[in-house]
Parts: structure tokens; sequence; C-alpha cells
């Protein structure tokens, strides 16, 4: 997508050939500064520090790691250590650990004398294998944006909801969930975003309003708290978030407060919308609230937040009282029953485990 | 309510019968700080520097404010002076309209000589009412706590969770929707709190978790975000919010979320109810989507935060992007269909124009 009309990527190869560029979004919104990659170790930190985050985007970050560790010593040890150092980066990643798989599975069999250039055409792969993918749930999802714009009349705003950062940042471009967004704007469709802040990171305030403002699309941020007031009101039109594991029935595990706006658009008849890459649906689970483990992040993001002081400097600020305990479960689970529907790169289909089984019937 | 054991209030009159002690709630929950009022200005400038909030506490304040003009000069143009200035210091507040209208009807008649003693008599009344009708709150809704607690088993603490701060701070002692959590911990019943965090003015996260870490009532600070996931996963036994309006049909105003958080509760089979005192009844309005208007306020306050700096400073830190734009709406409706009882001064009823009427025949 865009920043101040040039196209950016959250990654990508340096003109050396070598090196890797990232984007720090440590310091998104308040800076924006770039960072270049040149080793395992660098690649590692980028990971670890949360420089790039989100699924898509760790996996890509992976792969060139591995590439980098080759173009410095491709033997088998490398190789070997490459995967360890990285795959302990974000132990709970499942995207990580399938990126690293891939390019181990690709690199093993080679010889070391192949394997540098092997691993930069693997890892470029990866990254345009999820452009792809990300760019057909955008065109998918396009539909549902031109169907809400008919409804609401020629010159008049679709209001989109969305919450947390599914967004070109968390993948290798396009987003999943602002995907149908960026595809919408950039067709000359009227949009209005609403940004859920999405405490306690705030990614929402954070990656996707700066996502948004530097693409030029018209959005607006709101507290977590103001989404079912908006609905009520009928100030929403529909309803687009992004998955961190669907299962087999259409159940989702998003961001932590999904499952709350989903209830409210239920109760007020907005449609709602999971965008989720394949890659993302468990086909193993059914049921989510009994299979899917809610991991529990540290209190001190809830007990703190981070932010830009007056005086410029970014910085983290105590919102609770010295002896207060915090509590941080990272994700929820929204019923199936309350996804109007799925938005894949194969197209839509209903949140049942009919409906994922029409599209994917390699699974059922 | 206690601070570490000793008895406070929000508000007293100071040891030499003429200045108004209160604490200053802007510096919650980092720094506990007193300020001692001696004059009508010093009186406003609490109210509009926000030192003191919460409906009551603000009525009790003016009430307090007016009986100060009176010791300096007790004249007709200083009780106009002093009325006209308080109620300027928040325009939307119904209760401090309400509060000064008593003091003006009281105080008029009667000879400026008199004026003093009665308007600091007239004040102590105001405020000794409303710790009655809160502590009669807290008795009914402490048999929902009793009745959760049976429900729970022996030694099993009662979960219950709150929205924003409508504890002791808010009130003139007991709080509304913290008053029965205040009889239960004293009457012995084991409980735990979840306190919501509150965005945007995070009154939950600095105020209620600082009450009840200061009584010693269990607690842990959650994001808004969290509530639904909660209940969903069986860990929380009863609702428990305040409210700022509720309509003649049962139809519930309070701080944004609070809608969010009964449709959750409603989805999980978790009792929900509104702690009210009658003066927070609106008789005039049966649809409180309709009637009932909502306060915009600043964006400011959804694009910033205030915290306690590693260097022990309180400062405020922008959260967007700077040109992102926010909205700010303070309260919602929860439409009575979803609120499982009311709790007022007279006892317990449905949240319908039917239980009202049986609890308030004098307003049918």
């Amino acid at each position: 997508m865009k920043i101040d009309g040039r196209p950016w990527r959250p990654i990508w190869l340096e003109a050396d050939g070598g090196r890797v560029g990232i984007i720090d979004q440590t310091l998104l919104p308040h800076r924006f500064e770039t960072r270049s990659l040149a080793t395992l170790d660098g690649a590692a930190h980028a990971i670890a520090a949360m420089q790039v985050r989100g699924a898509p985007l760790i996996g890509a970050t992976a792969a060139y790691g591995v590439a980098l560790a080759m173009a410095e010593d491709a033997g088998d040890g490398v190789l070997d250590r490459a995967v360890a150092v990285l795959a302990a980066t974000r132990p709970t990643a499942v995207n990580l650990r399938w990126a690293l798989d891939r390019m181990d599975r690709h690199l093993r069999p080679l010889a070391p004398g192949e394997r540098r250039e092997a691993a930069y055409a693997e890892a470029a792969r990866l990254v345009e294998a999820d452009v792809a993918a990300n760019a057909a749930i955008g065109r998918h999802g396009l539909e549902l944006v031109r169907a809400a714009a008919r409804r609401r009349g020629p010159g008049w705003p679709v209001r989109i909801l969305t919450h947390c950062n599914a967004g070109w940042l968390a993948t290798c471009d396009w987003g999943t969930a602002l995907a149908p967004i960026y595809m919408a704007h950039d067709a000359g469709i009227p949009l209005h975003v609403w940004v859920d802040e999405t405490r306690p990171r705030n990614q929402g305030a954070a990656l996707t309003a700066w996502e948004l403002l530097a693409h030029g699309v018209p959005h607006t941020v709101v507290a977590d708290n103001a989404g079912g007031h908006l609905m009520q009101r009928g100030l929403v039109d529909l309803c687009i978030v992004g998955a961190d594991r669907v299962t087999a029935a259409g159940d989702v595990a998003n961001k932590i407060g999904t499952y709350l706006k989903a209830l409210a658009a239920r109760d007020s008849g907005v449609p709602f919308h999971v965008a989720v890459p394949s890659s993302t649906i468990d086909w193993t689970i059914e049921d989510g609230i009994a299979g899917i483990p809610i991991e529990e992040r540290s209190a001190d993001e809830v007990r703190h937040i981070q932010g830009m002081a007056e005086d410029g400097r970014v910085l983290s600020v105590r919102l609770v009282p010295d002896g207060s305990p915090a509590a941080n479960p990272a994700f929820d689970v929204t019923p199936a029953r309350l996804v109007d529907g799925l938005i894949t790169e194969r197209g839509r289909c209903a949140a049942t485990a009919a409906g994922l089984r029409g599209l994917f019937p390699d699974h059922s």
C-alpha cells in the first residue's frame, strides 16, 4: 500500500540483493523508521522485539532470516542454528514454524553452494504467495463493500468497523481485513473506517489508523467501548475483522474484544465478516471455545501503555494503582453463529463446516 | 469507605467548621492528596477541573460551594452569583442543577444573617441523604451477592464485573454499583471484582481499582475488551454497573461500553444488574435510544491518555497518529430487555415500566 502516495511493503530485499529492509513497527505511529537486516541475529531480533509482527510478516521475516544466515555460511550446522534461533523468537507463532519448516525442507536437500540463492528465491516466493492470497481476499471482500455501497446509495460513504490490525503492516501487503477496504478505496468507493483502539496493545489506534492515514483512507479512531453504540445508532454498515485461528466449523479466534463487536453487530443487524487466509484455518478443531487455548499475556500490557509525550519522547506510562493486579487474555472466540461470512482467498463462504468444506473440498 | 483501614469520605467539613475537604481525584490512582476549599471559587474550580466528579459528589460540592459563599457574604447578590458560577462549571450535570435549586429554595426566604448556618446544615443534609440512599442500595444489592455466593458454594469467591466508577469516590459514600460489593465484603462474603479499565478516561483502572485496593477488596483490572471472554468462559457470576440516567421503561444510559457488557452477559447467561438511586430515573422518557441525547466529548480523551511515567511524573501521552481524527461518545444506552434488574434505595425491581411503577407508585 502507499505512504504519502509512494508504494511500500513492510518487508523488502534491499538494492544490494543481500540485506532485508523492514519498517520498525515499534515506533509507529509516532515515528517512521526503517531497519536494514544484515544477519540472522538481526532478523531474529526484529521478530523478538516486535519490530515486525503479524503472522504472515513474521513468517516472511523468518524466511529471509534463513537466507541471511545462508549468505554468511550455507553449511548444515548454520541451517540448523538459523531454524532454531528463529523458531525461539516467538514460541507460539504457528506461521513462524510453518515458514521455517518450508525453508528447511527446500534447502536441506541442496548442496551448500546452491543454498544462498535458493533461500532468497524461496523467501521471495513465500512473500509473493502471501501478497497474492491477500489480494484475492481483497477482491472477494470488495463484493461485500460494493453491496453495502449499493444499500447506502450514491455519494454516501460505506462505514466499516474493524478491530485490531489486520492490515498491510501485519502481512506482506494488502492485509486481510483491510484488503477489501484498500481495494474499495482504490476503486473509488467512498468509505469511512471506524478504527477500534484495541487495548491493551492498541494496534488499532497505532497501526491501523497509521496505515489508513498514510494511504489516504478516511477513518476515525474510537475507544473499544464505542462500537456497540455506533452500531445501535445505525452508524456502521459492515464489520470486517481478521482472525488468528478459525475452526473447521467456523468459530473465530481473534484479538480480545472481537466477540463483543460480533454480539453488537448481531443485535443491530450489521453484517459481520471475517477475512481469513486458508493457512489460518485449523481443520483439526470444530469447537473453538473448547478447543482453542487463549494466550494469557503479561499483565504489564494492561497496567501500562506506550505513547508520545509532549516533548516528543515515546514512553510507557502506568495506568493502574501500584498494587492492583491485571489480567490480559489476548484473544477471544467468536462463535460461528455470530459470523455472517468468511472471506478467504478462494472466495466467500458461510461460517459453517459445510461452507468451509464447499470452498476447500480437499480438507473434507 | 476505608483507606488503609481508616474511614474516609470524598467530601467533609473541616474541623474549623468552615472549610470543606476533598480528595483531588485528578491525581488518582498515582497520588493521594486532599484539598481544602475555602471559597466559592475554590469549590467551582474543584468541580470544573474534575478534582471531584460523579453526579452525587458534584451536587454535594456545589451545595458546600454555596455555603462557602454565604460564609463570606450572605446577601442576595452573592447567592445569585454563587448559583450562577457553580451551575456553569459542568453545564450538562443534572444533579448539579438539582443541588443548586435545592440550596437556593432553602436559603432565599431566609434573612441574610441566618443563611450561613442554614447553608452548611442543608449541605450536610444533602450529603447524608445521599449516603443513606447508597447504603440502602448496598443492602438491597447485597441480596444478589448472597444469592450468587449460594450458587458458588462455600469458600468460592463471587466474581463480579463492573464498568467505570460507580463507587464511593463518585458519591458521598458507598457508591452505587460498588455499595453491594462493599457491603458483601464487610459481611465476610469472599469476592473478586473484575474492573473494566473503561477507556477513554479510565475511571475503572484509575478510580475503581484504587478504591477497591484501598478498602482491601480483591480485584483484577482488565481491558474493556476482555469482559465478553471472561463471561463466555464462566468466570463472571454477576455484573453490577451504575447509571447516568434510567428511563421510565428501564432503558439504561451509562458509561460508553456498558451495552457491550450487557450483550455478553445475556449471551452467557450472567445476571446483569444496574444500581440506580431514584434521583437518576427520568420519568419523562420511555425509549432511551430515541430519547436520551449522548454527550460527545473531546476527541483528545481518545487520542491521549494520562499515566505515571517511570520518573514519577503524571503526564499525558498521545496514542494515535498525528492527523487521525477520533470520536468520543461518552455514554451508551443498554435496552431494558438486556437488564435483569434495577437496584434502587427502595429495593429491587424489573427493568420495566411496571417494575419501576411498583417501587415508585408516586410516579405512576
